[in-house]
């Protein structure tokens, strides 16, 4: 079968690898839909992120879809031929943090293309994976494009659990990637009463807007466009910071209201932050990462018609040319979602 | 001006009172529409409910909606001729509930139409009224029917936010009149990813379902019908309780996880109460009632389009046949919320 | 070795039973105190409580602690003659609440010494009992008497983490066997400005003030000793309700300030509750049952000198007189906890 | 009457200004003891911190206690002589933020001593000064040294309140200056398990373990010693940073489990932060600024003798050694709490 593998920084290669054979509990899964993520780009861009460096070749990948193509023994609730949406999260649930429900924070993680620990952890970006049956949610009702993107939807729906109600709240977004995007439709979802988007591209803007954003700002093109919600001392109660940039969140904090929720789900390295605003505002800047259960969450969801990630898959491009999906994902001026179709 | 007037149980007035003129801070509001509630049903068939009896005549009516027609000194924000919907939430803002936010419990409250306390606390059913600025919410957008169901929704966002987020869980709603049915709307725009209604008659349970319930269960034909929902412990996340009867408390007991939030917004007296199940399943029974806050919440919802209260409007009759408008609001075979009518 | 075995309401018998041996990840415990507990005495007094009925011999107990007397393979963390505390709460680790961290849900759970599943789960007091490595809690720097209370010390923790924080509070304690005094010493450990206990024994009462209580009500003497805490809609923050009696908990109710928690620890059947009341006061009536990991926190309270359970143990007698133990156990008049001593 | 009044920065005057008159609902109280509080010294060394400057003479100090001299008209609760904690919180009750209870974000706040808003607010280190009975507080029991260490130990309680329970926390204070020293006593008052304190001055590490901290650790002889707290990705539940200093709560992060929530209290400036490793670990940073009901509950819990802030004080000097009091004030190898003895 094939794999996209990627060796160093724009060195992409679609390799052979063998088909695997599901072992008890296991199915193999014939991938359907592959999205590229923001992580992907990193590697492809530049190797790795941070200090998490790309040691050995990897296979990419994480946010899937596909068939059942075989099940191993002991496999209940799933049936050969049935779509499923596969979570990439494979804590050990035996350390302490899984034993207390954070399977987020497992110490022994084997989140699928992931180069933090070493030998890394291979991605799914392949003709067949075989995964645990517990990793699989039946996706019947749902496209494989949309069951591809239960994985950022499950990052999102994650976030909105620790950000509390929505409910008649006023929500900022900025940062209107994948995340954001979906941070705008789960917002709207949850009942906010009003949701801004900000970013830097007039097409990420209109689809915030298609998807539900009551106002979009291009904080580009007007850098103050913030400052009309610094009255009163801050009019947002909650911002989905998905930019990962220290000047963006830097920027919201005038807006946000005291004791407004911060959820940080863009990741970026140090940040030089009003620390004195966000004390005496009593503003609550709360880390965000991956998810677990909220995968499946995100599963029924679609499948309840309570949110519609159609909007967001812009592109879709086949297995060979998973270089150029891999350019134009990083496109923000035409792209969001960009996935791989695999069959 | 008239007024509708109970005197004891049955024996509703139509009374001229005379027009009152607004003070400092103060709006006289033409009335325009007002939805009888369950409490003003109790005062029109019992004279009263609990200990709480009728001991003068009092105005009846706190869901209410009209045109500023006049404003004392003192008033901002509002113009003659908006449309405003008038919170009956009159709180002292000084005792120590109030100066902790928690309006809805202030010991000196001066509700619409309470006999809690004696002298009774008028009621809003009269062609004017004069109402504090800081009670009227700006309903441009909204049609006066609408605007006049602020006050039953809002009790059911308090309810709500006391809940916490609905997103992605699933919802039980025991009593399908107009609290139930907006129970139903609210955990619809707040994500609630399954919404099960129950009641005793089809015409409530079919809006029910029009309003967003995916599932309905006549409990009067099949008492049994929630039984379904008792597997691995139990199904439900959240019960909003809107009858006030203890056999549907109980019913619901089985069918709720365990750590599952029951919001008791229905009133009734004492009830047996199945606790060894409520303790074992660390099931935490929340009281909710009134708001203070949530009313201008509902308005902001409803003008942003996040909810549709209208078709909870089933009849809207004039203020000349207020009876025949108060024996109509109790007959769930075919009214959910009636209206005055009253210009 | 020897065992208390119940075979029906008042007959309690030593019976012998072969020695176990560890397997992996076990170790041997020579049993050194075990507590009776409330549900121990419902056993012996009569042969189970509500619908849990004894339907075969069961070995009773589950406030337990010994010394690792022999490790089966593959045990690290604990040496031979190690005092330990062993938690009887013996989850799948494999259920939905499980997963989630909510072990006390568990829907396998092997709990000891209860009559709910059958084969009825087997208690620990025994000369000799085999646990999991991972049951046991190293108690170094506590007596036996100490460790053998981290069960119900274990129970009320569980209940304080979800009371939420208790500094600065007002805390009402209504019952004062074991649990209750545990109450009483738990809030006083978290930091309540002011604890006020009742029960229906002087003897139960003045332990309740030399643990902590602030005030003490004899409510057999004085019915209504609680209503001095009725002003202002009420007084107290929280309530731990520790006598499983609808008549405390509905007394109670009064006293409750308006948002008041209320956590339910006392078992009982069915019950006439001020629904009304908790209703309009929006009382949040929170079932509290058993615990998991709180049993390590408990353990660790003690090590750290943060409370002391020493004046709780009233009593220690001889296996052989397990029936004397259990009837001077169910005696508020002189007893509050009363332990077995194996050795 | 003599006043302390700070004209710019070391230039600190005792001046003569007008005994004032109580008003209705004020009262006239004779200062006894004001401490020195880390604001004041700024003033006092720099002539004010961050963009707040001083622009006209302003009479410093918040933190006071003194007796009532004489009272206006409709002045109830309070006597002639009473010992009073005068609170420095002077909201305006009106704005949104009073309405719902978050008085410390009042948009037209009145806090003694402070260059913010211009005309300054004026302080309360005189030796009369006028308060509304609201802001005082009965202090029966307590010394005037203890009484007026009632602000910044409400300064901490309303951090713990926001931080939630501390019941069997692992708790790190970082920065054992008076609001490190009393975050130890409320810490260990609430009930956590373990409290290590950081600083950088043997004298202040003595007295934090005097009064609770179980640990401490001297980060400038050891810059590496909260390393040892790294393992499992952190040991730390709760930390209240104290220092304002970005190198303390950098300097924190890696110690801190996932999911830890820390509790800035300290104001600094902009700061350098790991945001990856915060976001990662879903860090819950949270500002905490002042207090307003804490006020009350601070004299409360001292009064019930929960907690001990005698030690605190290390020393009292009379009104006419006011420069000296401040300049011993900010000396940490000799002071925690410097009160000014103004009677």
């Amino acid at each position: 079968m094939k794999a996209i593998v990627i060796h160093a920084a724009k060195d992409l290669r679609i390799e052979h690898r063998p088909t695997p054979t599901p072992g008890p509990g296991e199915v193999l899964v014939r991938m359907a839909r592959g999205g590229v993520c923001g992580s992907d780009l990193h590697y492809y861009n530049h190797g790795g992120f941070g200090s998490i460096r790309l040691r050995e070749p990897m296979i990419l990948g994480h946010e899937v879809s596909g068939h059942v193509a075989a099940m191993g023994p002991d496999v209940s609730g799933l049936s050969k031929g049935d779509l499923v949406a596969v979570s990439p999260s494979r804590p050990c649930y035996e350390c302490s943090y899984c034993l207390e429900g954070a399977h987020q924070h497992c110490m022994k993680m084997r989140f699928y293309g992931s180069a933090m620990p070493f030998p890394h952890i291979q991605g799914a970006f392949s003709e067949y994976i075989v995964a645990d049956a517990r990793q699989c949610a039946q996706a019947e009702g749902l496209t494989a494009e949309q069951a591809a993107v239960a994985e950022p939807l499950a990052v999102v729906l994650h976030a909105a659990k620790r950000a509390g109600s929505l409910l008649g709240k006023t929500v900022l977004v900025t940062g209107c990637g994948p995340i954001g995007q979906l941070s705008v439709l789960v917002a709207r979802a949850a009942g906010a009463a009003k949701i801004v988007a900000t970013d830097v591209t007039p097409f990420t803007l209109r689809k915030a807007q298609a998807v539900g954003a009551d106002q979009v700002l291009n904080v580009a093109e007007c850098p103050d466009a913030l400052r009309d919600y610094d009255t009163d001392k801050g009019q947002f109660d909650v911002l989905f910071e998905c930019s990962g940039l220290a000047v963006a969140l830097a920027d919201a904090i005038p807006a946000m209201r005291p004791g407004a929720v911060i959820m940080q789900l863009g990741l970026g390295g140090d940040m030089q932050l009003p620390m004195q605003a966000i004390t005496t505002k009593e503003i609550e800047l709360r880390g965000s990462f991956r998810f677990h259960d909220a995968f499946f969450t995100a599963v029924t969801m679609m499948q309840a018609g309570r949110l519609d990630v159609t909007p967001l898959v812009t592109h879709q491009m086949p297995l060979d040319q998973a270089s150029a999906a891999f350019e134009l994902a990083a496109d923000r001026h035409q792209a969001i979602k960009v996935q791989i179709a695999f069959s």
